[in-house]
């Protein structure tokens, strides 16, 4: 994997902290301290503006742009939607006689900054050194209100160290972001103006019309007397602030920012709405704001916190991953989903893809059930699309993206976006894995049934009969391990096509039994024939799943056994990541795989495969895996454990949690890899703590690695929040706040309660 | 196939007439009136200029132009060469009394137009109809010389019908031409003037510096008051042609085009150069120009023509394939290549394929082996080019383009550009079939010997070991059959990689025995080492052949018997051509092929495969083949003749001759299908005539077609012009300019003189 830290950022169990400016790492440090609500991220760029190299980025859910792409043949998109950088809504110039503040430039000393897990504030520090000795401190706090969608605050104050005098300043609203891949901002105003305290300006993206308001109140201890900057884009308010010499003076910019992605509605209406919601902000105190964000985390770390004794590194890296979590996705809007980079950065165009149901969603599921169902209802409200597509790709049923921002299919690769199916798989095993552990019928008869059922009828159009094998299976397909590009057969996706089949008959035959009404209502919106329940029978019982007897070796596709072999260890470190370094077609022609496959429905279905067959695999599979997706590891690590190879699963482990704080792909500065932070979480609690969820209840067999001392954890489970501590000793499960609940204990049946129980850490789970 | 014949040109066995003026028919008629003479072509189109739908077009062999694509991966193509749209040297404007000339919007009658075979120029005339009731007969006569490769000629003739007066006419060269894919020119003016009696102009190319000379003289019976006229990129003269009633008054252009696409030379220099022609032009009288002409294409109809009796609609479509087949190509250029639609339309970019070697070869081969060197020199000088791209892709050795212009890869679809490697071995299987038939053991070994080790060196590196099968072959390619988009050993790769194997060590051992000078030199060139034949000898002995022994039948690639059945006959019409009418995905995954692939290397080394083999393979692969490539059939034809299967093979050969005269593609408009043209040719020779090309000397097993009464064809054998006829009752083979040469004759030895020989057609053969 040749996967090396670059540790930079100050080890805290609390709080990110660099001290001192490095123009050469400002991008990452963007991306690490961003904020983000699930409604709108911002990044960590400087608010008083930045010529140096930096990706000011403002981006929001549910605002997206649409460009062409060409391409000539049917079925394959011809428009993609991406999401789109937005308003600057820090944005402040700041100078002092005339000299303007910029880092680029501007002398300074003292430079920190800090994201702090417990406030949810990030702030920024310095001393300025202006070119006639004058010494300016400045602190800059940012927030992004996890309570209040709509909201975001920023407070700048400046501490005059040797002078009196003032600190000129303008802040205001910036509509001219660039959009970095086209190099041009992606908005024209509609409006602009000043009504009372707010001033605000409203814009629409180019093509999609997409609509944002944005407006301000300023607040200061000092009476403000402001003037109105307006550009083409922008609106600002001008001012100074009196600094008497060693006496701190602040103003705090509170902030409304409204979407709205229907481009057929009137702007009139968000302007009133948004000026409704930023006169609301004018009644807000900073501090009011300030109490309920750390509230609000406060909270979180009730429920969701991971405690690692004797390793603060890594207790730092997963308290990161579980802020940068909440931060992209909490479920308060269903019609949401997680980008790749979640609301840090334009890699990936913002897309999501099916790591939102393979690797994000047991984390909500676990900690926040009403967010995994949020999940699932995005690909309920974008059913209509994944039909279309079905369609458009001659198929019958819901042919779900394999990446997208408002469900209409966004990868530009046909290669990807015809061949790779494994999304709609993705949301039937997310549908099974939260009703299995949710109990939740009534989403399932709801709108979980519609989608298994238009799913399976996808699933039963795509698919066809080898000739030769008189079999069902999926020809000209790629899998999850993306180095195989056009194969046939593809195990795990004829398995998840299987399993798939299963589920939904089963539905519809619990619906018939259990809940007529929902079923005569999805019979009729889906116009389901009894034929068709017999064809995915049939389907599902003749299904391919090619394996090799002998060895107990399940083989990735058809003919991948006689794929040349590669050594991946005789790969230069110089040539990774291959992508870059190879001639793509190269790629694709060995039994080198990029990621699991096989071993991924071993891990999903984990229950139903004997320590044998995962073994098998394992031993066969993991040496000729290159990783080339950061997802991978943790499904390594996590099997690993269970098949007792402690010190693999920790090698697997080892970048899972600070991947982007140690800046492991060099890459976070495009962004953080949001979805492989949540396989972090997997990788300790599927991992180390064991727990299974494929069963009728959850089990456990925690082992303890021996780089730590002890570790928690906590997961939600039917309303119960359990409570797991597990050291060299014993392993404790606790009802935290009441309650009951049935679980496995190494394989032992226990109800757990307030009182808890206590077991020994079985043999040999101490790594 | 669903092909069905739009018959609407005149038959004649010496000519294309079109009676009438059809707008909507008139950029097809552009195609077929096509004139060209290898150095450039220039399409039908209206020399007085059309406000209609047209497309005029005028192409130069060797210049093009460059367009970036957007691949992000390495060793897909980045930029791509195109044949670009050049001078309108033709550009003429006419009027008369203010009232402009243009078939869109004047009323005409009588129209005709023909291209004649044996004068080899186009001729074009009707009556102009003016407003004021003035009756304006027109004669438009051009020609592209076929002895003087920069010369082109226009004639424009007058017969004022009904009145007396004056023509006003504007004729010159126009840059302007707009190259419809980019919706502009691609010229940049870089001269013009006039000179003695030369007006001229020079242009060079936007982004590759191609550079281009134009120059005209003008010729009249008429003393001539001309005036220049400049423009951006244009350059002409104005003049007035006195019209007395009834009596015809014309004027001649005699055009001087030159072409030099190396960017770095000085424009002086092609200034002078192209000066020089002209004045040597102005020196020419029209009547000996035209005189030229008849007299080269009589040379060529004595040698080449094939009659056919008994069908006049394939007499004339034969000859005007073979006249098209001269226009393109006739190798007094070795740096030329032939596109796939010749120089008669921008579709495929005027890119050249592995139709060249495969397809086009054996015409030129057999009418004209000079020009057969002369296409494998295209790949002898573009070898480095090969190199380089065998780089690009992480690999040794040449590999030749897909799609190529200018020797680079210029095909922008990576699943073609990157996977098809087959054009390398139809080069090589080209020198084998060049050298076999001619014994230029000079040309193997000054140029062939080096291509074949450099075209070893990419096939050993591009292979791999099956790990399972042990057995060496191709992973991750497309053979010609594209309907199969990413496979592994694709039988006809691989076998073909063997042949090119085993010849290029056979030549290695004959050099060194036989030409020990040349075998060093060779050595020197490519620093071939003796650890490379070893490897590539152990390669060719283990090559992978995927065979089922119990059928006999060859498997395409592997796992193509598991392929889902398609009965290929239940596709609706109306789906055809399936690439634009099916999701691009589904195409692949059938056991339903686009062209031969399997039948293409038993058509190729025919003599090496029983005829069970053969006809197993052809009741196969024929039912699933769905021929959407224009190449298909005539190979088809060609085995059904073998394996007597006469309907069939009458079938297949139906629209080979008129594809584009009957327009059963429908897509003539875009130009000709210059390379299905050259298989026509090989149906009828191969196919009826029973050819074969790849024993030790010419064998023939003639069939007589019952829709015909006789036929006769002429094929130069090692400095032998032998004439076939075949009818009725016998097979006559002569060697119509003296000599003798042996050959078989139903697998009969003879050897055949000037008196010729005379068999009884063999029974079974009056189909």
């Amino acid at each position: 994997m040749a996967k090396v830290a670059d540790p930079y950022l100050k080890v805290d169990p609390w709080a990110i902290t660099e001290e001192g400016f490095d123009p050469e790492r400002n991008r990452t440090s963007e991306s690490i301290f961003s904020l983000g609500n699930e409604y709108m991220g911002v990044r960590g760029y400087a608010d008083e503006g930045y010529s140096g190299d930096s990706l000011p980025g403002s981006y929001f859910n549910g605002l997206n742009e649409q460009m062409e792409v060409g391409n000539h043949y049917k079925g394959i998109i011809r428009s993609l939607r991406y999401m789109v950088n937005a308003v600057d809504w820090l944005h402040t110039r700041i100078s002092v006689d005339g000299e303007p503040l910029d880092l680029a430039h501007s002398r300074i000393e003292k430079y920190t900054r800090r994201l702090d897990f417990r406030t949810g504030t990030y702030t920024r520090e310095f001393i300025w050194l202006l070119a006639d000795g004058k010494k300016l401190k400045l602190r800059f706090t940012r927030l992004v209100s996890m309570t209040t969608s709509h909201l975001g605050m920023q407070e700048i104050s400046f501490t005059a160290l040797n002078f009196t005098g003032k600190v000129d300043i303008c802040t205001g609203l910036d509509f001219g972001m660039v959009h970095e891949e086209h190099g041009q901002s992606m908005w024209k105003e509609q409006r602009s103006g000043e009504e009372g305290a707010v001033t605000a300006i409203m814009a629409s993206t180019l093509t999609t019309g997409n609509q944002l308001f944005s407006g301000f109140v300023l607040k200061s201890s000092q009476a403000l007397h402001t003037e109105l900057v307006e550009d083409d884009r922008y609106i600002g308010r001008q001012f100074s602030l009196m600094l008497a010499e060693g006496e701190p003076a602040s103003f705090t910019k509170l902030v409304v920012n409204v979407t709205d992605s229907d481009a057929s509605r009137a702007a009139d209406r968000l302007w009133t709405k948004g000026m409704e919601l930023a006169a609301a902000a004018d009644r807000l105190e900073e501090e009011e704001v300030l109490a309920d964000q750390a509230a609000y985390w406060s909270g979180i770390w009730a429920t969701s916190d991971i405690r690692i004794e004797g390793d603060p590194e890594n207790q730092q890296g997963i308290r990161f991953c579980i802020f940068q979590l909440y931060q992209t996705y909490h479920g308060d809007h269903p019609g949401y989903n997680i980008g790749a980079k979640g609301l840090t950065g334009e890699a990936y165009r913002g897309l999501a893809f099916w790591d939102t149901e393979s690797y994000c969603l047991p984390f909500y599921l676990f900690n926040n059930p009403k967010a995994a169902r949020s999940l699932l209802e995005f690909r309920y409200k974008t059913l209509p699309q994944a039909l279309q597509r079905g369609k458009d790709v001659d198929c019958a049923g819901a042919f779900y993206p394999i990446a997208t921002i408002d469900g209409t299919e966004s990868c530009d690769l046909w290669q990807h976006s015809n061949l790779q199916l494994h999304v709609g798989t993705a949301v039937s095993y997310g549908i099974w894995h939260y009703v299995n552990n949710t109990g939740d019928r009534e989403f399932l008869y709801s709108k979980g049934a519609e989608m298994l059922i238009q799913i399976s009828r996808f699933y039963a159009s795509r698919g066809q009969w080898g000739q030769r094998s008189g079999e069902y299976g999926y020809f000209g397909v790629m899998g999850p391990d993306e180095f195989q590009l056009m194969v046939n057969n593809n195990c795990y996706i004829n398995l998840m096509a299987q399993k798939l089949f299963e589920y939904t008959l089963e539905t519809v035959a619990l619906m018939k039994a259990e809940a007529p009404e929902e079923y005569a209502a999805v019979i009729a919106d889906t116009a389901l024939r009894e034929e068709e329940l017999a064809d995915w029978d049939h389907k599902r019982t003749h299904m391919k799943i090619p394996f090799d007897p002998g060895s107990g070796i399940y083989e990735e596709h058809d003919g991948f056994f006689d794929m040349p072999h590669l050594d991946i260890h005789s790969i230069p470190v110089s040539e990774f990541p291959l992508y870059a370094n190879w001639s793509y077609d190269r790629l694709y022609r060995y039994d080198m795989i990029k990621q699991p496959d096989v071993l991924m429905f071993l891990f999903l279905y984990n229950g139903q495969f004997s320590r044998e067959a995962k073994l098998a695999n394992y031993e066969y599979y993991e040496p000729r895996c290159i990783h080339e997706s950061s997802l991978s590891p943790s499904i390594h690590s996590i099997l690993a454990s269970e098949l007792g190879k402690p010190e693999e699963a920790y090698r697997f482990f080892e970048f899972a949690t600070r991947l982007d704080l140690d800046n492991y792909n060099r890459n976070t500065r495009e962004g953080l890899h949001t979805t492989s932070i949540a396989a972090a979480w997997m990788n300790i609690v599927y991992g180390f703590g064991g727990m299974r969820s494929d069963g009728d209840c959850l089990s456990f067999r925690p082992v303890l690695p021996k780089q730590w001392t002890a570790y928690s954890f906590q997961v939600m489970c039917r309303g119960v929040l359990l409570g797991i501590t597990v050291n060299a000793e014993s392993v404790c499960f606790r009802a935290v706040n009441g309650g009951s609940v049935e679980v496995l204990i190494y394989d032992q049946r226990v109800t757990v309660d307030e009182a808890g129980i206590e077991l020994p850490l079985a043999e040999g789970m101490l790594a």
